[in-house]
């Protein structure tokens, strides 16, 4: 196995808490709009409407769009099956709530364990997210990356092989020596297909506890581990 | 005077000291196989093929090259001005060399200064370093941004106002609230062309003492500072 000479990561699930996260983030506006609407299943749906609106910029249907403006679009979407006329709501409302996804808590591990990792490696975010979004939500949590490549970067969302592999090629490197770090199997099944290195880190609360949509895509990857600190302990040996 | 929301940094000159530290990097092998050339007059005429350089593929008489690239090639070209048959070194060795762009020591102020402006706003490179260069060197010095942006995400070098209008725009910024941060006049004077903020940094020494080639650059810029911590105070106020 080829040690790996830089990590990407996917950010999503694997590095944040997008689901207890969101849920807190729009527990104060459903409160007010929605009472009947529970913030950990509006969390749910909100996120289940990311695929579909991301797949028709990669199928190329539609052009780039940045991922805040499809969580702006698909949060107009789900507010009106919920019965609200977004209409009536003030956009500047609705656009704090869609950066709602700057604003996710990572999971305890992370920390530390990125910190680990990046001491032996440089580590790079690989995500559908756009830098502005990213620039924010590093902020926010205070993780600290050598570089915001992904989708934005390469003008392309994940799965689409160019995601992957002008991130490899922008950091100098072949696909076999970038390392896919996520809790995806559809994810890192792309990547590998591609080339890459592939580490898998189980998230079980990603969906809060209810099974993952892409447990098909399993593959017996590169690594595999339970955090981001096991992971840095099985990178050193 | 618009408070910027982001400030973006040039970085050879403004961050780190290239004429000292490309001194100390190319003096083993001048050592070895020009004793004669002194290593801050190499350092000085390496620069100097820069501009040139980067002018071919800003210009459209060459597609984009990455800046290691450009390092490579100059590094060839003055080799042979010294009568060195550049044929008869390892390719190695001489790529070694050519990433001593990649080992620059920042000036003392900077990495304190850092900090204090990025506490307030996110900082991010608008280099026309490539992001492999940029990520290595930030890793060799220790520094933090936010993102590496600047020239290979623009795909063009500056001072094209594309350079300069990208970042914004990745920032989810209008021009008028990024800041460009930089030692050089005529970088300052492409930004602001753009409608973006300016802060000129004084490096008296980035030539080792000798004037700047683009003192007829000059003008009166939004901020003016002899170093980052003093940026980050007037930036306070």
């Amino acid at each position: 196995m080829t040690f790996p000479r830089a990590l990407a990561f996917d950010v999503f699930g694997t590095v944040v808490d997008w689901y207890s996260s969101i849920a807190r983030e729009t527990n104060a506006f459903l409160s007010q709009y929605l009472p009947s609407v529970s913030p950990t299943d509006f969390a749910l749906q909100w996120r289940e409407l990311y695929p579909p609106a991301m797949r028709e910029c990669v199928s190329g249907n539609r052009g780039f769009v940045v991922l805040d403006t499809l969580h702006y679009e698909t949060l107009q979407t789900l507010l009106g099956t919920h019965g609200l006329d977004v209409s009536q709501i003030d956009p500047d409302v609705l656009w704090a709530l869609a950066y709602a996804w700057r604003r996710l808590d990572p999971w305890p591990d992370v920390p530390k364990g990125l910190v680990q990792l990046r001491s032996r490696v440089p580590v790079v975010t690989l995500s559908n997210a756009n830098v502005e979004l990213m620039v924010a939500l590093n902020r926010f949590n205070g993780l600290q990356w050598d570089a915001v490549l992904g989708a934005e970067f390469a003008q392309t969302y994940k799965p689409n092989p160019e995601a992957y592999l002008r991130t490899a090629q922008v950091l100098g490197l072949k696909p076999q020596q970038l390392c896919l770090v996520a809790c995806h199997h559809s994810d890192l099944s792309a990547a590998r297909a591609c080339g890459l290195l592939t580490a898998y880190i189980d998230r079980p609360m990603e969906y809060g506890g209810a099974p993952a949509p892409d447990a098909g895509y399993a593959q017996d990857w590169d690594w595999q581990a339970k955090s981001f600190t096991e992971l840095a302990f099985q990178l050193q040996s």
